[in-house]
């Protein structure tokens, strides 16, 4: 088998579908499998339908609750918090976002934290939304741990992300995607395959050595944090004003996605919405952020260097491409996806 | 001449002595003092007395304006944007943070930024403003450019510089306080100095080239932002979440500290302060610090590695002890340190 093209619609519909039969409402089914494509469009596979078959299995097990309500437990003017009841990240997450955009409208910024979810997929998803509304937006994460503090061989953060959005006005939005990990694990596992080296910061040995073996990275070893004990610090940083502040789980007490899946996995996510209209009209912003995007753009490049970027540009370059040509799905994950399709019986998406 | 050791408070009498002489109201001229002794007391030489001189010089020639009153320009419950009107960052920056304090208490959080403001020294000075009041503390400044953006050669970007403090409960609290560079200049030329070869992740060649000749990093090259393509990511998200939210200069506009004194900056930063107890008690909260901060401390340790740090904890001891032994002054610094006391007509702190 080959790598087949899907169109984008026809995955979202048929996510849509596999969450409408597992148990969630319409519109919750949809909001998940949009977040699912959102991250494959923009080439960010690794948050994608790849996803599809663990959130069903959790949905199945228990991990995930499909039907119940997120609930507001605290709230202020400029800050909220929800109890996601161990019901599906993306659905409190886009909750969350909602609340901090329609209080940051009226007070000029707010802060929404979230305790008892799951994982919420691509943080860009939460941020985008504020850009909708001629915001900035700021949507973070914990998850189970699978890093060290800076001098530690034992997993005791997780590789923690976040995500900032800023509406430009002809460009693409600024969006800053990243995760406090110097690789994800998935690139090493390409490269224990390819019988390759890695580079000497992606990782750590059983012993907390650095390694560029695959193999001793994957055998017992870590994630190292990106940047060294800076990347340290905002992984801490995200725990705390995730799960430390939401009052959710954080370090240690967070599960990672594919272990234990019959138990909530006690992620907690922070949104925050700030109302550029509060410092300068909207307009005039969006020209400054021009400015600022050109500026990047036109600055003379390093041998080698075609292009300068700046952050979100070749997601969104991509999204415009794989909304034409379609995404593409390995054979194993259409071997996954027909596989879920019969278990549901739902009809494929090929 | 050797390094001495002179109390804190002396230098600090010192250093407000010699703003007081320059223009500033007595409150300031101790508030900019205590700025730079937070620095050195915390261990963070390069942002302490090592300044004053430049500042005085500043004052002095035009580049700050040692009288005049900040103003807020836009307000609302929980945000407000200032216009430092070319004053001194220290006060414009801690007017900030007191306008984000004292609107975040009503509303549970808010965002105050600056514009038009110069130099403001160590940023962990206005987080942890906030963490006096039992709140989490943000600040952010931008900065004359430095770095170039991910595959350019030419300073585009400041090292722009973000702090977080969190309070805790028996333990120190929690403070990140960075900059988006690898390195900071003087380490370069402390490798210059010692004719050792630097990580080649820290600087660029004037091509825009990975060196590990710190010559060839003085000789118009570049500091590498940390942890390559997000540490771009991050300095450019900080210019925008000061310098351009905030009407002020960004990328190109900023200058320098020491170049052009006679010339305003157009530096510009942005403070937000976080009402923990819209969350949580502030007691609990500080309880499930104390959780992860001992979480992390208690990780095995890598071979070779005695402690395991939180974030600020270096710091903080470093404090404990100048606070005791005084601020180590190297002959450089005592000599330019005389010599300003005589231009000013002060007495000298040593």
């Amino acid at each position: 088998m080959n790598d087949l093209n899907v169109p984008a619609g026809k995955l979202l519909a048929f996510c849509s579908a596999c969450f409408g039969k597992l148990g969630l409402s319409s519109q919750n089914a949809r909001l998940t499998a949009e977040n699912l494509l959102f991250a494959n469009l923009r080439g960010v596979d690794s948050h994608g339908v790849i996803r599809l078959k663990i959130y069903a299995d959790r949905l199945r097990a228990g991990g995930f609750k499909p039907k119940v309500q997120a609930k507001v437990v605290a709230e202020q003017a400029s800050a909220a918090l929800i109890d996601a009841r161990h019901g599906v990240g993306q659905v409190a997450a886009s909750a969350a976002m909602k609340l901090a955009i329609r209080k940051a409208k009226k007070t000029g910024m707010a802060v929404v934290s979230v305790r008892n979810s799951n994982h919420f997929g691509a943080s860009a998803f939460y941020a985008m939304q504020a850009v909708e509304q001629g915001m900035i937006g700021f949507a973070a994460t914990n998850a189970g741990p699978t890093m060290a503090p800076t001098g530690g061989r034992e997993g005791r953060l997780g590789n923690n992300a976040m995500a900032i959005a800023v509406p430009a006005r002809k460009s693409p939005p600024i969006v800053l995607d990243m995760a406090t990990g110097a690789a994800a694990w998935g690139k090493i596992f390409v490269a224990q395959q390819e019988k390759r080296k890695i580079p000497m910061t992606w990782a750590f040995d059983k012993n907390g050595v650095p390694t560029d073996d695959p193999n001793a990275a994957a055998h017992q070893g870590l994630i190292q944090p990106f940047g060294g004990y800076k990347g340290y610090g905002l992984s801490l940083l995200i725990d705390i004003l995730t799960g430390v502040l939401s009052g959710g789980g954080f370090s240690t007490h967070v599960r990672t996605l594919y272990k234990q899946i019959e138990t909530p996995s006690q992620v907690a996510h922070t949104c925050a919405a700030l109302r550029i209209e509060a410092f300068m009209p909207l307009k005039e912003f969006q020209l400054r952020m021009e400015a600022i995007i050109q500026l990047m753009r036109s600055c003379p490049s390093a041998p080698g260097v075609e292009r300068i970027f700046v952050p979100g540009e070749i997601e969104h370059e991509t999204e415009r491409r794989r909304r034409v040509e379609g995404i593409p799905i390995n054979p194993e994950l259409q071997a996954e996806l027909v596989g879920l399709a019969a278990e549901l019986r739902i009809k494929a998406p090929f």
